[in-house]
């Protein structure tokens, strides 16, 4: 061995990786949710991981830390077109700049789902990753997008979220317009400030909030107390558009807002009963939504924060085209969720190969045998691993184990002797043929 | 409209991005990569995209300029665990990284692909990105890899890249050994040198080579030829080591590495004539390669850069872990060849839509039956778009025309009637049922 210094690899605060067999699990999951995405016409879009930084910061105000890239060799800066680049922070803002620029190559209304990695420079924490994977899907078109939408975005969601044996949790709806009609039906001028209070209900309690809206915001007790007490409505099914009706607030934003949801809840009744709950006290507060608003969180541990959100804007991509792209989306915080179960030990691993059998070779003389077995399975679209060291055929068999592949096959130790299979799951050995045989399933 | 500024969206030069139609053949592409890696018992590794720098430069020498990460806020300081990270430029260095990191977690042999992004610093040009896709597979094993390896890497490359209608293209293979064997017969004690001179043949020609060998390593003109001999001959099969033994050279290495480069190019026999050439000017010489490398290139357009590079390594992470992991690797630079065929004009764009057909509300009284129509089609995994808006039946046609959905579903317009689905390629349209249809193929 060289004498060279050994640099000992740790691990990356907020940069996840998994083993072999956690990845494979992974990948299973990323493979599911995107089947399920194209299984209602969702097309993939991929952007660049890097935008311009006056395209990342052209909605202002962003809580988000920005990792900006620089070369290592400074000096070697003759070109700067790349001085000015940053990682993206989510899958929105990239979608908006790629809806603008290809504007006239899309066909609307345009429906993508985009699965990628997104960087935070954040301090990691429980839930909060420095670069982690989002799963988005989306609908644009121009100047108008049908309702029917904001119910078929979460029904997508449920039915990939659903095949990945995920603890139960709870997708919670919202309109927008119910809050802003409620505090315009109070006289309150301008609603997002309330919006945001409000938004901290869960963190700082009611207490909390109404001290903001009567101490900052000026509201008098009975206007705050209207605001706590709509923020307290929630139910399974449109009763609530009643619930909110008695609290003798009206105008015309929140008749428009409460038809909404009551479509929208409609729209997902055949979802499972108590999976979708209208909760009046969602506001996505910072996010740019003027209509449904969508979060998720997992029922036994709701504080870990949301693990699906989303909604309906009315402009998507005003900061890059003169063309009004209202739309709604809703994003699936993959490595949040996928993390977590990791972490509690919740995720099973998958088998280290993707092979579904291992052929052996029985001795130096019959390897070409052993290859032409190979490669009539693989021909047939079995994954067949080829056992290349001279080893005994117990250890070969053991390499099999190890590694999860199900079956080891025999090709003929001699001239007309026959091929023959080993299922190691159930220990039975039996001839068989390479043009007909078939895996048991997993 | 607003009023506020447009930031218009411009791409920026290195990092590609595709339109749909070109994005969905990407995808297919990959998922075909992919499949012939699993196919023959790779299985999948993903790592972050940054490494530590010390990591990044473990091996000294780069070439590669590497992008480092900064916070945007940098006051935010507080914790500097990310001031030194850079985004990976390979593949490679983060491999073995990972796989000194999790050595006791992993089963050997080790058989991983590897397709992520990867960047680099660098001036863009033709056929250089800064953001690019790279599809690795490599095997590695404590102490030892079996030849035949050498021959099954360069095999999956071919059986995934035949599939994919690239204009033809050669894998060149060599091995060090017989370069350097060569050399050590002619009594040159440093090889290095001599190999990265011979790797600049086809940059700066014979004269140029000579010139370094003769003015700058001191070698007299009989041992500079026989240099230039050896990188002339080529050939199909293992008449070449005949060719080389002709130079009238001899060294123990020599010996091995022929013996080497006849047994790896006896295992690609099976593939077709002509598309592996064993080419003794391949030296790949920055890399760390100690026997079999391999370079492809477009017949076409040699001068385009290798498509395809690898080779066998005695050591894959001795700057980690001080214990021996020899391996072989092969790497497809996916990128590079995607572009040059988009730019050529040479994909053909694929459907916009991963939806194989389009169900169309017939109206408003009639949606719960399309819903439900769509429902029962994607429980059978048929992809199924719903096209929500209160257009005419034509508008809805024509949108899954120009959305590449090769079929229009239509629901029973009253109750008793038939469903009906049309065939946009032949036009004609005919009674069905959800139950048991099945699209024709694409």
């Amino acid at each position: 061995m060289s004498e060279q210094r050994i640099i000992r690899p740790t691990p990356i605060s907020g940069f996840p990786e998994w083993t072999p067999e956690i990845r494979s699990v992974e990948q299973r999951w990323l493979d599911h949710i995107r089947a399920g995405f194209e299984r209602y016409g969702f097309g993939s879009v991929e952007t660049p991981s890097v935008e311009p930084l006056d395209v990342l910061m052209a909605k202002g105000e962003t809580s988000n830390e920005v990792y900006t890239l620089h070369r290592l060799q400074e000096d070697n800066a003759a070109d700067d077109s790349e001085a000015r680049l940053g990682l993206h922070f989510d899958l929105t803002v990239p979608f908006a700049r790629y809806a603008a620029q290809h504007f006239n190559e899309l066909v609307f209304p345009f429906k993508r789902y985009q699965i990628q990695r997104v960087w935070r420079g954040e301090r990691p924490q429980e839930g909060r990753f420095r670069e982690f994977t989002q799963c988005d899907i989306d609908v644009i078109n121009p100047d108008a997008v049908p309702l029917h939408f904001d119910a078929e975005l979460p029904q997508v969601v449920h039915e990939v979220l659903g095949g990945l044996d995920l603890p139960p949790w709870t997708l919670r709806l919202n309109n927008r317009k119910v809050l802003q009609g409620v505090y315009s039906g109070l006289g309150v001028t301008d609603p997002l400030p309330v919006l945001r209070a409000v938004d901290k209900l869960h963190k700082i309690g009611a207490d909390g909030v109404r001290q903001i809206l009567v101490d900052e915001l000026g509201m008098d007790t009975d206007q705050a107390r209207v605001c706590l007490d709509l923020a307290e409505i929630n139910g399974h099914d449109t009763s609530v558009v009643d619930e909110v009706a008695k609290l003798g607030v009206s105008s015309d934003l929140l008749t428009e807002g409460l038809d909404e949801l009551a479509f929208t809840l409609d729209g997902l009744r055949e979802l499972p009963t108590n999976t979708v709950l209208a909760d009046l006290s969602i506001a996505r507060g910072l996010d740019y939504y003027t209509g449904t608003v969508y979060e998720a969180t997992f029922d036994e541990d709701p504080g870990y924060g949301s693990i699906v959100a989303g909604g309906r804007y009315a402009d998507l991509a005003g900061s890059f085209i003169r063309r009004s792209l209202p739309g709604v989306g809703i994003s699936i915080g993959f490595t949040r969720i996928f993390a977590k179960l990791v972490a509690e030990g919740r995720v099973l691993g998958g088998p280290l190969s993707p092979a579904r059998v291992l052929v052996v070779v029985p001795s130096a003389e019959r390897r070409g045998e052993a290859r032409a077995t190979a490669a009539r399975l693989r021909a047939r679209g079995i994954a067949t691993e080829m056992y290349h060291q001279a080893d005994k055929v117990k250890k070969q068999v053991r390499y099999a184990s190890r590694k999860g592949i199900g079956h080891v096959w025999f090709p003929p130790f001699a001239d007309g002797h026959p091929h023959e299979v080993k299922d190691l799951a159930t220990g039975t050995q039996k001839e068989t043929d390479p043009d007909t045989w078939h895996p048991t399933e997993q």
